[in-house]
């Protein structure tokens, strides 16, 4: 990668992680749809979605299970926040290994723990998989090894998600989850599950959660494209049962076994 | 720069834009202590200060002027926010030529244009030149040619300062500038003024502004490492006067010709 390129500088891109499984990609078209979206959103020209999707299907093109993440910034530009005026977009490929996710954070779920660190709010940002993610990473270390996934909320004090991904909570048969209009990513798999809820006769809302809805809820559970669902069954020490809704979603979506 | 690099990942790092001047670096000390006290708050190992002062030194070392920039990062890393127990963090160093800044921008002063993007509120990473300037870009593309420099505002409504500056008020005997506890980044060169100010009578007071106080000014300027000290004299269509306290401020800090 160039140095002056202007992902490495200002974290001027965007990313997709994707699940290859078996030569494909699981829900590439929403992949694909996001990045466009994205694209479109920081003014960065979309690359071209044909050329784009055999690339993909190469690089997924082995049987098994490995993770395909795409980094696309808007390429290399002089010094200075000015961006080029023809930019010429940066599309970065790597393929990894899958990762080991325990099997018990399928059955046995896992623990959620809150982070005192709070996410910037920006509209202009705010769903968007960019490449800025220094909150991320400090959240994470705040974290370390305390928990499966740490709980982030925006300045406003309501729940944003986990550092890496989204959150659902389900009371009586509302599935809830936090819109997103002001920080955050919104996830493949947030809008998979968002898609099939209602055909399991759950009403999805997305809106404004506090820490004590959450700990109000009858089932909790984080999603994002690689690990599909995971049950939260220890939310800050409250502990939760991984409830009939979550296991229906889980089952319908093909993560009822280890996944 | 290894495609698995942090800094591209995640906006992992920091940086220094500093300006060489005939084989020197101006305010060296500055910048090398910010970027110790950046990678401490980010737990990145800093780079050993003697090593880095030789670099730096010989990136400088030639006649006239030019720009030096360095970004630390956290280095290369695995997928995933997680940061490397033990980080090996990447250094790059890039010379470009010194910027054609029009003397009138010294003389008649510049433009400042309000920039409906408002800044994310982060304590955590408040202060620190850090990689991600996702925001910076679009409220740059937001500005434009319509002005030398766009004002930021951060959520709650409050001056942030310029896209790639920051922002002193003067109004009677005191320089007032946001205190940048919530966003913004603290400029080498607004350190310098904030230094060399009460010297010059001003009383400074680093505390929340408003665009209706920026409104009521005696007079406006901002600063960065490289351009120094640049009057404003239109904000937003608002006359100013290149007032008498940024030019003995100018003069003081060698900016008082065309710099």
């Amino acid at each position: 990668v160039d140095p002056a390129d202007r992902g490495l500088a200002y974290g001027d891109g965007l990313f997709e992680t994707m699940a290859a499984i078996d030569g494909g990609i699981r829900w590439l078209d929403y992949h694909l749809q996001r990045l466009e979206a994205g694209c479109s959103r920081l003014s960065i020209p979309a690359p071209d979605p044909t050329a784009l999707r055999d690339e993909l299907r190469q690089a997924a093109g082995q049987p098994g299970r490995a993770v395909v993440k795409l980094i696309v910034t808007r390429g290399v530009g002089a010094r200075g926040y000015a961006a080029p005026k023809v930019p010429q977009p940066t599309r970065i490929m790597s393929i990894s290994s899958w990762p080991d996710y325990p099997a018990a954070n399928y059955t046995r779920g896992i623990g959620l723990r809150s982070v005192s660190l709070r996410l910037g709010e920006n509209p202009a940002l705010a769903g968007l998989k960019h490449l800025c993610r220094l909150e991320q990473v400090l959240a994470k270390i705040e974290v370390g090894d305390t928990a499966e996934e740490g709980l982030l909320l925006d300045c406003s004090g309501f729940v944003v998600g986990g550092i890496s991904s989204n959150l659902f909570m389900v009371r009586g048969s509302e599935l809830a989850t936090p819109a997103l209009e002001r920080c955050g990513v919104k996830g493949i798999m947030r809008r998979v599950v968002m898609e099939a809820a209602p055909r399991l006769g759950l009403h999805v809302a997305e809106r404004d959660l506090t820490p004590m809805d959450l700990e109000q809820a009858d089932e909790l559970f984080v999603t994002n494209a690689l690990i599909g669902i995971w049950p939260v069954t220890d939310f800050d020490q409250h502990v939760l049962p991984r409830g009939a809704a979550t296991s229906r979603l889980m089952d319908r979506l093909g993560y009822g076994g280890d996944a």
